[in-house]
């Protein structure tokens, strides 16, 4: 090694040793014939002092350094005069008595520090430098800690993790495939995985009954703040199980996370069902670490006159504590705000709890003071209060209300970044209605089972059935989620034929599995979880970008190697493919 | 879970005790009113008993069983009369009272036995039930148990495993890329990564220190037997180091994992220059479990006449030991064998030693008795042994005769199959020049460093210069190599000029690296594991398709799926591009 010690473990215990350390200049000062040096690499900084006093030679090379020169030196560990008590090395400097370049450095673009002045589009292009903020490098360090104990604890579990094809076959279900073109098969095409699914189901007819994998996953898709063309996933399945196994042992795995990697336990995870939530939190990935749950008021409300309100199917209210004092500028703003594309709802009504205990709304018109009552009753508000109503369809109106709900839920800070709510979500629906296509999508995805009860609504009303599924949900964010299989040919026949596929469509993408079907498969079920966003979720991030090692942007660009890019005609050739443009 | 036990673990310790079993039928046996089903799991396999007396419904169902339906049991354990002492269940067996078929099974195309009756087409259409025999599950869980332990080994190591880009950019340097289409850049590409390599030395550049991981790497080559287009890498990089560091460390995990799978302890590495592998064993990757060195004959066998030895570079021969009474027909053969265009010789010169002590030899004509001793003597040889020479250019005849020591450690029963003896190849050369395109080719790759005393060679002449670079081969074969990489703006560029790069073609295709040099690079160095290959060497098997879950053809197609296959032409007009046939 071209060191001795790296610059995160010299102490008080090493003084009077003669070290050599290597990494690079965070930071020069010149005082008084001496100068310091921050000496940095991934395990810390190091104070390196030059004396000028009788060494001349040494001295003019210092003053040939600059940032981020690589730097190897060596000397006697010394007890520091002034100790800095913020870093574990700050008790010690290095008196270096010899010194050499290991590599000379630019300026750097941006400053190499947690709060750097770079630009996002600057630190891509130089990600290896902003690799070396240790914000940055913290987030990574992170992930490997998170992969390697989720690794760890499924191979205790029984898992074995089984590396899974990545040139696989395009299928027109789900979202947009990259393909790639086969020299060996003109004309023809592989596709990257958007998951294992067919995979790890086929394993599980192969008896290997417990699988897992950390696995690269990729879609063609518009991209947009945490999305990214290729991602990893932690994709697992398990045979001869039901719902509460799958729950429970991967209740376990998190709870295993949460407590090496947050150090917190964060007790048992609530199982509520989907038409639960979407009640209640307007969102089938609720945050539940404030309350503000949604009140329904149709009995209530309906029946008075107000045509907007006795046509909707749901009017639903939400309790934004402690804000009657919103000016008519306030409410105009949270208004327009919820009319954006985004949110979708067509207006937003209130009711103000004057501090003086006088009801007050922009629906005074239709309401009598005591009706007002009976509602503000139904909200258990007290003075003070605002509430906040919409109408219209259900699922819309739940799903704008619960967009404005976490808005107002950040707005009033009752969201603790500190705090961990997990929660599995269950009973989803097994179908969405397209009104464009007219046909049934998977909701999740074409392998999941319907819950057994609901099975024979498939043929009297699909849209009714529930799916034998669940989604992990963590402070508002889907972390996970999975299904019981189908695993019984006849089924699965039947669940293509409910989703719009001909026979031959089935057999000529799917034929692989239902045949694999007809050999004796398990019952089975699993799991996958995005492994990006669980690391953005526990490293306190904003972004699945900050935790990634060389992110796209959002054309799918890899600004720092600039790709994609073009290709030989000879490539293009030996490919049989040409361009159209 | 549907089980109460796996067919794996029950004994005498469990006898008495209700237990609910599921599994696949391995085998329906029937004895005199008696049922026997060994019912089979990835765990073990147990033998379920059916009782006809006071049972009629439970054996009416029985009947309907057949080969690979999956069931579950439940009933009794009991002590078996006729106990089976190959597998650990075979104390005990279930007394089923209680059977339910969870899924039927058509009768399998071949036997789901160690020795199955299914050729190769058939086992990789139905890989699904290929997978299901003991021996292919025993080689994906070896995979999985070198995985974690390679993982932990280099966690401790304090190595950080960081997941690269899958979606790279195309380079013309090496094998040919696979690439995808960019639908959001029209008539741009990414490209499938050959290796992370740039990644990982960008990763040093931005301090990371010890990199790995075991990753995806893909190559669309014509395919052979030990070759896929996609294969896993154990990858990894550390800055601050010397050859010696890299070697210690990795041969630190080797030993681990020599220790942790296979039990034993291989001993120091011995570390040979490639000069000396290459004359002692015709190849730089020698199988060391035996001896049978090749010596060269220059000086004692040219001079006498024979045109054919004293035009030729190199006279080179092995000591086939007791192969004297070969006849003369077996002799032909093997001459035939090595004129054979995958071996390459010219031809093949025999001395033969016999038992009485008399020295016979297909150049008689050019060689006394005296002569041919004085040859015998630098064999080393005894009464009984055949000497085998080759003649011809330098490297060809030594690749060429050391094929041949293969063959004959192979004929002669040399090669213990238990025994394994890893070596590191040091001091390659950096350069091969290519008669063809009249250019050097890098023999790693162009971001290898040469042997620091050997830089000066570059503009004088670099067909002499040795790269710092470093192979790990067990038993013949390569398992792994790297080198200390090139950190310096000047040198890479210099290196991209020898290798023939115009300026601006380096700066296009590499220009993220040579910036990247020019910010403070450390000394770096890494190396690259063929995981497939070491777990193929370490399970024993042939082909690394044995140790991969769902490889593909020699066509590179997967016959279970059916992949590459056509996609529709709005996918292709999405992507902007055509096919030309």
């Amino acid at each position: 090694m071209l060191r001795t010690h790296t610059c995160g473990e010299l102490n008080m215990q090493f003084v009077g040793r003669i070290v050599t350390l290597c990494g690079w200049i965070q930071r020069i000062r010149e005082m008084g014939g001496m100068t310091f040096i921050d000496l940095r690499d991934r395990y810390g900084i190091t104070q390196l002092v030059f004396n000028i006093q009788g060494q001349p030679d040494l001295f003019a090379k210092v003053k040939e350094l600059g940032r981020e020169f690589v730097i190897s030196a060596s000397g006697k560990v010394a007890e520091r005069s002034s100790k800095n008590t913020k870093i574990p090395t700050g008790d010690i400097e290095i008196l270096v008595d010899s010194l050499k370049i290991l590599n000379t450095s630019k300026i750097p673009p941006f400053t190499i520090e947690d709060n750097t002045d770079g630009g996002e589009e600057l630190r891509m292009k130089y990600r290896y430098l902003d690799l070396r903020r240790t914000v940055v490098r913290k987030n990574l360090e992170l992930r490997h800690r998170m992969a390697i104990l989720t690794r760890n604890y499924m191979n205790e579990q029984g898992f074995i993790e089984i590396e899974t094809p990545v040139l696989i076959k395009s299928t027109p279900e789900g979202a947009r495939d990259f393909v790639v073109p086969s020299r060996m098969n003109p004309g023809q095409f592989y596709a990257l995985p958007q998951s294992p699914q067919t995979f790890k189901q086929l394993l599980m007819v192969a008896g290997f009954d417990r699988y897992f994998q950390i696995v690269k996953c990729f879609r063609d898709e518009d991209l947009r703040a945490d999305r990214q063309p290729e991602f990893s996933q932690i994709d697992c399945e398990m045979s001869f199980v039901t719902q509460d196994d799958i729950l429970a042992t991967f209740e376990g795995l998190a709870r295993y996370l949460f407590l090496e990697v947050k150090g917190l336990d964060p007790g048992e995870f609530p199982i509520i069902e989907y038409d639960s939530v979407m009640r209640d939190y307007g969102s089938d990935k609720p945050d539940i670490r404030f309350g503000m749950k949604l009140i329904e008021l149709n009995e209530t409300i309906k029946g008075k006159g107000f045509k907007v309100f006795d046509d909707a199917e749901l009017v639903v209210g939400i309790n934004a504590i402690g804000c009657a004092e919103y000016s008519r500028k306030q409410i105009d703003e949270l208004t327009e705000w919820v009319k954006r594309p985004q949110v979708g709802a067509s207006g937003l009504v209130y009711i103000r709890y004057g501090t003086d205990g006088t009801l007050k709304s922009s629906i005074d018109k239709f309401y009598s003071p005591d009706e007002l009552k009976v509602l503000a009753g139904k909200f258990s508000v007290v003075p003070g209060d605002l509430m906040l109503i919409m109408a219209g369809k259900k699922e819309k109106t739940q799903t704008a209300l619960g967009t404005l709900r976490i808005e107002m839920g950040k707005r009033l800070g009752l969201i603790d970044p500190t705090v961990f709510k997990p929660l599995w979500i269950v009973n989803f629906p097994l179908l969405e209605w397209d009104e464009v296509s007219k046909r049934f999508y998977a909701k999740h995805h074409p392998f999941t089972s319907p819950v057994p009860q609901d099975i024979s609504l498939l043929d009297t009303n699909p849209g009714a059935i529930r799916a034998n599924a669940y989604d992990l949900v963590i402070n508002g964010v889907e972390i996970g989620g999975g299904s019981i299989r189908i695993h019984n040919c006849d089924l699965q026949k039947k669940m293509f034929q409910v989703l719009g596929f001909t026979d031959e469509l089935a057999q000529e993408q799917f034929g692989f599995l239902m045949n694999a079907f007809e050999y004796g498969a398990p019952p089975h079920g699993g799991i996958a979880f995005g492994f990006d966003r669980w690391c953005t979720i526990f490293g306190g991030g904003e972004s699945i970008r900050d935790f990634m090692a060389f992110p796209k942007n959002n054309s799918g660009r890899d600004v720092m190697i600039d790709t994609p890019s073009s290709i030989s005609e000879e490539q293009l050739k030996e490919l049989n493919i040409k361009l159209t443009s």
